[in-house]
């Protein structure tokens, strides 16, 4: 059955790829990075031989590890074992963040990707890819008239979702964080295998998740983060656009599409960060539109929470069905969301404070949503 | 209405995620690349103040160019006019192929991940995105019991697209080349882009695209390249199981799903390199199942193509509605590719040739699949 096969010519096209790169020089040989081993230890080599200096900056670790270099030039550098779950990381190369050249998984992110490791785990983790039935992602695209920018937004519909019966779906709008793209959700957060998995085992309704992006005001983003977000305007604008962009023309076009409720007891909003504060002041300022609301690690609302909220207090316990504000304890955010839980204790309104171990990444979020998600459009009032 | 507020809560978070990966040092001044100037010049920078040698290797650019460092150890190189496109690009710093860490616009690849530059152009470009009407991107998994890995694949719906309407639509699958996902046709290739353009000109039929992941055998990504071809018995398993996961897997889960013809004059099989030896070796050799086949710088198939094409025959002039085997004249696999088309003229299967200016790159990709999708579903005989 072995036949004289041409191979030659793949590898032509192959080798113009690999090597057009390097110039005369000879590819050094490859760099195995990240190796994850037994013990959910890591390795991560870089190759960089006339660098100074190279740090390993983890998602979760405030101060960078020293990488140590070899007689090749390769630093390296061994981390104790992880939790498994997905980690973001930089290689910093003189003070220039790096992504790894030999790894292809990426954390895309419209102001720093970074690249990412799987430390894997047992298959009841809620983000490990398990053989159940699997929803779609669909990345819907459009013209926003609101902030006057082509933009796109994802929509997960759940395993066995069938456009053409009369079952109607409720909706989670799930928004990212500041510097994230609209993807940010299921590329980083695997929103759609963490709700593939809770769906199979029973544990969550079968929801409609819309995933828009979460920028009012895109200049946001293109300005240094900073300087930004001293400006009150902007931030205001780029809530307030937000929230119009969302319910003027991202749910009614959803509502077009997909077999969705119109029911505002079919409807949450839940984000991170800087989606979380934008979660509680689209949703707690539309109650006629919302009565589930989630905050993970939220980030971003003004201080005078009377003006921010002017129209909330204890009436509106009978029309939230849940108010979950949740933070890592080792966030420096957790103070600003105690303050705003205090706050919502002094209007009398009910909420569930969930504080978690953890710092800011995603692997508190991934762990908020399996958690919030079990919760949604039950029937037990709060 | 302007409002204290703590935009400082959210400047915590932002200074965490910015500064974090930074350690001691304080960050340099940001660097601005790539940055395309009025007359489609594009200047590359990139800061590393120890390198000896830093090169840009660009798509579609054999050699790469030098670039020179400054005082405060940032290189740079200013490229002639591009003509308007999107260009893949890497910085080699001493031999190790880099992203570049300003620019946050990526394209993926399972290998060699890049840098992507977008040189703006006139709206008539197909791949610019106008203010038309916009198809849908649906990422689809599952569980490949052929291949025996969990992957997915993603499927266009064109504009107006309606599940519930009784029009069924023809099918083109699109595939990929060789290091690619599934995701390079709509992420790098724009086809979702390019084909919302030329339907809203008119020029192509409205027309459901599959792209499924190209691998019937993965480990052939798993191992250098260069090796991974040397060996025809996984050269043919990956073409094999590839076609075996598109046909009994894929196609049936799309008409499950979608409302498609089945129709062997309603399917249509093109794909780039590696992706248009798949497309000839599949298509060819299932004619009861696609009528429209096109190649896009084929690279793959085996030398004897008598034994590849067993059954082909003149007897295929009446099944076959077009095949269109198109390489750039620059690409160093237009000689295999002339070599085929002659064999296809000797065994007396009419085809139609397409050389065009360019390499073995995407800018040569997008034109073809520009050129090629117009041609599909029309009901002149060929």
């Amino acid at each position: 059955m072995m036949k004289r096969r041409s191979a030659i010519l793949l590898l032509v096209f192959f080798a113009v790829a690999s090597t057009s790169g390097l110039g005369q020089t000879p590819p050094p040989p490859p760099i195995v990075s990240p190796e994850v081993h037994a013990d959910h230890s890591v390795t991560f080599r870089f190759r960089d031989p006339n660098a100074k200096s190279v740090l390993l900056a983890r998602e979760g670790v405030e101060k960078p590890l020293p990488m140590a270099k070899d007689a090749q030039g390769v630093w390296s550098v061994t981390t104790p074992p992880l939790e498994p779950d997905f980690y973001g990381y930089s290689f910093v190369a003189d003070g220039v963040r790096l992504m790894d050249p030999s790894n292809s998984l990426i954390k895309p992110n419209l102001l720093f990707p970074q690249s990412m490791v799987h430390v894997p785990g047992p298959s009841s983790l809620p983000w490990e890819m398990n053989d159940v039935a699997h929803g779609v992602v669909h990345h819907h695209f459009y013209h926003s008239a609101v902030v006057e920018d082509d933009r796109g937004y994802y929509v997960y519909t759940p395993p066995g979702y069938n456009s053409e019966a009369s079952q109607l779906y409720p909706v989670l709008c799930l928004l990212h964080g500041y510097s994230d793209g609209a993807e940010a959700w299921t590329a980083v957060g695997r929103a759609n295998i963490i709700l593939d998995n809770l769906i199979a085992q029973g544990k969550v309704k079968p929801m409609i998740v819309v995933m828009p992006l979460g920028y009012g005001a895109p200049e946001i983003l293109t300005r240094n983060g900073l300087a930004a977000f001293h400006d009150p305007n902007l931030v205001k604008r780029n809530m307030d656009k937000f929230g119009e962009a969302l319910l003027t023309e991202v749910i009614p076009q959803v509502e077009r599409s997909y077999r969705v409720s119109k029911d505002r007891n079919d409807r949450a909003i839940a984000g991170l960060s800087m989606g979380g504060a934008e979660s509680l002041y689209v949703g707690l300022n539309h109650l006629d539109h919302f009565a589930w609301v989630g905050s993970f690690s939220a980030g971003g609302l003004g201080a005078d929470y009377d003006a921010e909220f002017p129209s909330l207090n204890s009436g509106a316990n009978s029309q939230l069905r849940l108010l979950w504000i949740a933070c890592g304890t080792d966030d420096r955010l957790i103070t600003p969301n105690r303050k705003f839980r205090a706050w919502l204790t002094s209007k009398g309104i009910r909420h569930t404070d969930i504080e978690t171990p953890g710092m800011h990444t995603w692997m508190v979020w991934r762990r908020n949503l399996a958690a919030f998600a079990p919760l949604l459009f039950r029937n037990n009032t709060p």
